[in-house]
């Protein structure tokens, strides 16, 4: 049997997406600044995509700016908007728990001369609004918070948020990170005061290498890519046609069936919750249902060393990530378990459970049955 | 009849990447920072696509960067070595025939206190090797010319451009823009002193929304895009594994069929040319056979608007363009044009016909016979 619970990771494309993909790859291939019909053509997928996304949004087509992915749309939200609101402050606040295209694009703004505060969370992984509102000074362009966590699955009260912001600054722009938020949550930025927001395509069963910023209207941001003006100038290079409309048929199907899908992914999480804690020596870091994300599950295993079961439950067929596997390049402790006070000695024990629309109950007792089993040989095995 | 003559705008894919990108995105999914074997298959797909690029070019795999396409690799050339090498000096020096990929970085980069030189190009669209080496300061670092002209075809003299910039300064880096070069030139940046190289994957038959930048070892850039560390730090962001593997596929394929690819495209090209000699009131701006790019033929038709005519071929199912295609999101009258002298009443008047490796004699003879019918008349209807 095989089980993959790394979809916060990375997800397999719907099948929808891939044959659009082939589709617009063999037929329709025309470059969408082409002034010809094949050109129009291409253009109209693209269309088509950014009408699908703004849907699922409630937002303005013009609103979505088409990217090659989560780290640039983050990229682009957090150095276009410091760069084009610089003249009004060099003050940008974000969290102690976010990804690394937030913290490493904010690292770099620090070495160009803006300053960032970043909030601390609880135990629950949530910002407190109390230290939000004292952080924010005359000079704050911008806030970035992420809505979903990606190792834990704390979400944060992204209404509030903005509302406390709104409170004591009019003019600063609210960013959100919801590359795991998006498909998961109903996201309504208009309701939501949020004024930009990062989305990745293969989170949600689309394809890699393309994702989408939306930017609402009359927010100033200046783009990072400099070149043939495509996207309005906001994002120069020719579009990535067949990817935008596969992220545009992902956007449209993941949303159509999405109270199938989170009941679906919710009962998931449940159920592995339930029978993790079945199991001796288990702590659970995620939250139980609805009150954290409905695809992560975080656990520690004590006594068990987090690298050592991922392969272990490899070798049965079982994918799940160490801590996250966007930062894996750089393997250290994470600072998020670290942020939120998981144990020292759980730190390098934990492992994220993280399911997509395909998972099965059937591949959670699999998963349970195999830890029930493995648990003790590898913890026997440490103490040896 | 279709005739598809605008494939410096685009390609289509070949049927090997779009197969080798669907069994990607349905069966090797995983993300290649996860830990897990789905992880370790996606790494390599990438491993094998470095592979296949670096030998089409005889270099190291470790000197291929992948990025999201053309755009970025200029990006990421021009910026990326400003800012690493920013304290030597700040001094640039191009060309006024760049594509915007490269001239937009540029402008940005003029903002933020460098200063560039663009060099000015003779009537065949060759820049003079004495106007550089005066143009090389003290203070240069960083010299940028494209290789194939997307306009006119012009090619030019990589090696002795790098040989000058030697002979003057040791330290400046040498640029190329080899996006419409890739696949019809033997590139071998070694020995034409190349230290970066920027390329397009859908302008080869291969996908669109990914590209590459060749960075000869020991020379130091700095990264745009910033996050999870991917790409040992130079290009963050989850892998677009199946564009990146899809790439590899199209570099080995175009390159392993070398040299049928050229003399076919070669042919086409001359007898594209003989047939618009033809035909009354045709001036060429490309040049004859291997004189430029054998994939380009650049003509302007006397007393035509290239808009209309365009237009008029587009109804008989043949697709060109009026100028390039990148930029025409800004439709304006082609710097290129202008600067090898192309008559004023001309330069509106002006397509491009470029060649991809499926296109036949019989599509061009349709071509000739379509524009034979169709000038006259639509010389007519201007005159009336």
């Amino acid at each position: 049997m095989e089980a993959y619970f790394d979809n916060s990771a990375t997800t397999r494309v719907m099948d929808e997406v891939a044959e659009m993909m082939v589709k617009v790859m063999r037929e329709d291939y025309g470059n969408p600044s082409a002034r010809h019909r094949k050109g129009v053509d291409a253009e109209h997928y693209i269309k088509e995509a950014r009408a699908q996304i703004a849907h699922t949004l409630r937002v303005q087509e013009k609103e979505i700016i088409f990217t090659s992915g989560g780290t640039e749309s983050n990229n682009l939200a957090l150095i276009g908007a410091a760069a084009a609101n610089c003249r009004a402050g060099k003050h940008i606040i974000s969290t102690r728990i976010e990804h690394a295209s937030v913290y490493q694009p904010l690292a770099w703004l620090e070495g160009q001369g803006f300053s960032v505060t970043y909030l601390s969370v609880d135990k629950d992984g949530h910002v407190s609004l109390k230290e939000l509102a004292e952080a924010i000074r005359p000079d704050t362009i911008l806030v970035s918070v992420m809505y979903v966590n990606n190792e834990i699955g704390a979400v944060q009260p992204i209404e509030a948020i903005s509302q406390v912001i709104r409170g004591k600054t009019p003019s600063a722009l609210f960013h959100v990170d919801a590359i795991q938020a998006y498909g998961k949550y109903e996201i309504r930025p208009k309701k939501q005061g949020i004024d930009l927001l990062s989305v990745s395509g293969h989170k949600f069963h689309g394809p890699k290498g393309v994702g989408f910023l939306f930017v609402r209207e009359g927010v100033k941001i200046k783009p990072i890519l400099y070149g043939g003006g495509q996207q309005k100038d906001m994002r120069s290079g020719t579009e990535n046609v067949p990817g935008i409309a596969g992220i545009g048929i992902a956007a449209k199907e993941i949303y159509q069936h999405f109270s199938e899908n989170l009941s679906h992914i919710l009962e998931l999480k449940d159920y592995l919750t339930e029978r993790l804690m079945e199991l001796d020596g288990v702590v659970l870091n995620s939250k139980k249902g609805q009150e954290s994300a409905p695809q992560i599950v975080s656990a520690s295993f004590q006594g068990v060393r987090s690298e050592v079961l991922l392969h272990a439950l490899e070798d049965k067929g079982i994918y799940i990530s160490s801590g996250s596997a966007c930062s894996s390049n750089h393997p250290a402790i994470s600072g998020t378990l670290k942020a939120i006070g998981v144990k020292p000695e759980l730190l390098d024990s934990t492992l994220r459970f993280s399911f997509g629309i395909w998972n099965t109950k059937e591949e959670i007792d699999y998963a349970a049955e195999t830890l029930k089993e493995l648990l003790p040989v590898l913890r026997r095995y440490r103490r040896g």
